[in-house]
């Protein structure tokens, strides 16, 4: 790392201040973060501030051989952010450090801290957004946590409208109208309703992005979008109506386009996003398309949160073998859009 | 055109004979085989002789303003196979050139017996394979053809074993379980007992392409595989014990495997195809991925077919704005498997 790249850093302070929550510290959360922070790339785009105990990076960088100062701060500002140096803020939660890949209530409950940490920096504008780290569900239940997720906490400390989870990969973004139900109940759970709701929602948080009046495109439910009711009546019957509504009361929105297609046309320009209407319908398309790249956001809160698609891989915990692309792809999505969501959150709803 | 060229690609008799129908005369079809004719790749890889009138050739090169002469052979052998000659089989049916965009009688009629004359060339031993540009289904039904597409023509004419359609995008393989039925209908049309018959099918159209002792993953149905239960059972109830039987029985099979992560893994080589459960899983996948590179395999048949995954696009048929990208994806996949899969179209299933 050259010194002069570290000073060309250091005089760049438009880089929005993000902090990173490792996660639990039994999984492979600290060895991404530390990872993701030596790549260029995040170095150019943020300046991260790490949530962590102090004990918890420092086995980390050992076991990684990384010749890496940690310097602590209080208040984010403090921080030089230049290479080499990881600046952190000491949780200064955990007595003793938890056994790697193993659940146990000290890591839920450390995990827990350093995203309670996290928001509260944010909430009080010290940070622009966070990118975080895994959590395991497992733990935070061994912790007694009221929380099951890191959605579970983010809802109800800092909710400003109604949460959404957006994928980016590549110039895809995708918005889910249904999510974590089972296949058989997906079709009922598509509602003329549903799809009205959603929808002003999607465009606002386009429009928070900092994309001028988006334009969004709803995916088909049936193969060939149903041709005609061939194979299904669902977008005569439902979707179809829904967006001949939505476009009525003014939104800007196309569909229902066949999923087979509608997320390359994305790629290609013509949408500014997708609303797709079920788990997999979304997440195939950015996964197979870029599967460490896509970067999951949540919209809706005071702040824009980024995060990791993948667990706490406990099974290969502590042996240096993570992959930190995912972590990369949220710092660099933090960089490019948590100023622009911190300056619109207010944004009214248009229509 | 380099004559320098042509002198190469004459002495290079390995390349595969493929016949090459030009589908509804009054869609895109002849337009997208001359454009993908021209492709030095397509040169490279296959001796290509196209099945239509010379009418629609001529107004298509015409259109075009290629400078591309004809050549019309009685048996494909005796084509020249150079760039900048298109040797043809003068199918002689139209006794007037349909208007472009409209469905008619005679350009559905038209479209199928180039299709015929095709098919029975391949099944003469004449072709190794066929490459399809897209029929029209209403052009059809005006003509009273006993078919309502290319999949119905094919079975009736040539079906070897059980046909089964093959997408390939880059290195993705991906079969189907279920196809052209509505969502709703998904879930209750995935049984162990369809799993156990499409194996074995899975496999032996692997050998046939050439892949030695093929890996196959089955995509799970419900969101993260349904989590034990949380999000749907059809992993533990069904697709599971179906994949164990399987593997009991010898199978080489893997899954169910969440479909948002099976491509990716398949992208990256860890299996050699996937069987998506339905159409949009497996078309999301390809598509998203490689629009224009999709190619679809009809495996089965006692010949390779290949055709484009698009219609006749009546809209822009006669426009010269066609995207030959697919029909030059389908020559490229007949050049690389049609003869691997003529030789081995007798392999007997294993198990």
């Amino acid at each position: 790392m050259a010194p002069g790249r570290s000073d060309t850093l250091a005089a760049a302070p438009e880089r929005p201040l993000i902090g990173v929550t490792v996660g639990d510290p039994a999984g492979i959360g600290p060895e991404i973060t530390v990872k993701a922070l030596g790549n260029p790339e995040v170095q150019r785009s943020v300046r991260a501030v790490v949530i962590a105990d102090r004990a918890v990076l420092e086995r980390t960088l050992d076991a990684l051989g990384l010749d890496v100062e940690l310097h602590a701060v209080i208040d984010p500002e403090e921080g030089g952010y230049t290479a080499g140096v990881i600046d952190f803020v000491d949780a200064g939660v955990l007595r003793q450090l938890p056994a790697y890949g193993e659940v146990s209530a000290a890591a839920g409950a450390a995990g827990l801290a350093y995203l309670e940490r996290g928001i509260a920096s944010a909430l009080k504008g010290e940070l622009v957004g966070l990118a975080t780290a895994p959590l395991n569900k497992e733990s935070l239940q061994a912790a007694k946590a009221p929380f099951i997720d890191h959605t579970a906490v983010l809802k109800t400390r800092a909710a400003h409208r109604q949460p959404m989870t957006l994928f980016v990969a590549k110039t895809l973004r995708i918005f889910f109208l249904t999510r974590h139900i089972s296949f058989r109940e997906i079709a009922d759970a598509i509602t003329a309703e549903g799809i009205l709701e959603a929808l002003p929602m999607c465009d606002l948080y386009l429009r928070q992005l900092g994309l001028k009046e988006p334009m969004l495109a709803v995916a088909a439910l049936n193969p060939h979008g149903g041709e005609q009711g061939l194979f299904g009546t669902d977008e005569m019957q439902v979707i179809g109506p829904a967006l001949a509504e939505a476009q009525r009361r003014g939104w800007r929105v196309t569909g229902p386009i066949p999923a087979d297609s509608v997320f390359n046309q994305c790629l290609e320009g013509r949408y500014d996003g997708v609303l797709s209407l079920y788990h997999d319908q979304g997440h195939i398309a950015a996964k197979t398309l870029d599967f460490h790249g896509t970067v999951s956001l949540t919209m809706g809160l005071k702040f824009l949160r980024t995060s990791v698609d993948h667990g706490t891989a406990f099974d290969i915990a502590g042996r240096g073998i993570a992959d930190e692309r995912g972590m990369v792809a949220a710092l660099r999505s933090a960089g490019e859009y948590a100023a622009a969501v911190r300056e619109r959150v207010d944004l009214p709803l248009e229509g």
